[in-house]
């Protein structure tokens, strides 16, 4: 749904296969295409938030993988619409899901993204 | 320098040792703190642009691990001033380091904080 941009990432950041146009520099071997440059982005944009970040590590280090709104609150001293408001962008970046249970909302974190993210970042 | 905010980044996203103050929810136990959660962030912002992870992909796959300038503006398309902007936040979150050599600055990758920002990314 809202993830799937993210989700077909798969080529690390700095590994772009070179085709047969391509000739002389490696650089110009090695540039990232345009559609997954603008993916990869997307999900970074959303991690560039200090309220983000924490939220992200809040959740990811609960027990269960998952946190409900109503736990995320305070430990970041935000507004629950302003939480909201972060959690929406992260669920929009495919970093988290959503799930609505009566009166609370419950994010947890997408571990697939998340791999995708950091082995783009892998330059080894 | 510029990236001594990032370079001190070395707790893993979801990873914040818990304190004796710590008791009940496994949630506040993950918290990254503001401090940390800032310099993530700042790394991540710099790469939430699609033309910054283009730039960083040809730097990242150049054969000598560095990159000129004047072999940076072609292939993503845009002017030497608006690469040079995108190349000076890269700089300052400390993706990258800048030598100016004559005429032309040259980049080159900082493996460091690309290591530190994946493995923060990694949630195994």
């Amino acid at each position: 749904m809202c993830h799937d941009g993210v989700m077909a990432v798969r080529t690390p950041l700095p590994i772009r296969p070179t085709g047969a146009d391509s000739c002389c520099s490696p650089l110009t071997g090695g540039i990232l295409d345009v559609e997954a440059a603008g993916h990869l982005a997307q999900a970074f944009k959303a991690l560039g938030d200090p309220a983000r970040v924490r939220l992200l590590s809040l959740i990811a280090a609960s027990a269960s993988g998952e946190a409900c709104i109503c736990d995320l609150t305070q430990p970041v001293g935000l507004s629950q619409p302003t939480v909201s408001h972060h959690m929406r962008l992260l669920v929009e970046a495919g970093l988290v899901t959503r799930e609505q249970r009566g009166k609370w909302a419950y994010y947890a974190v997408v571990p697939e993204t998340f791999r995708q993210l950091s082995s783009a970042l892998n330059l080894d």
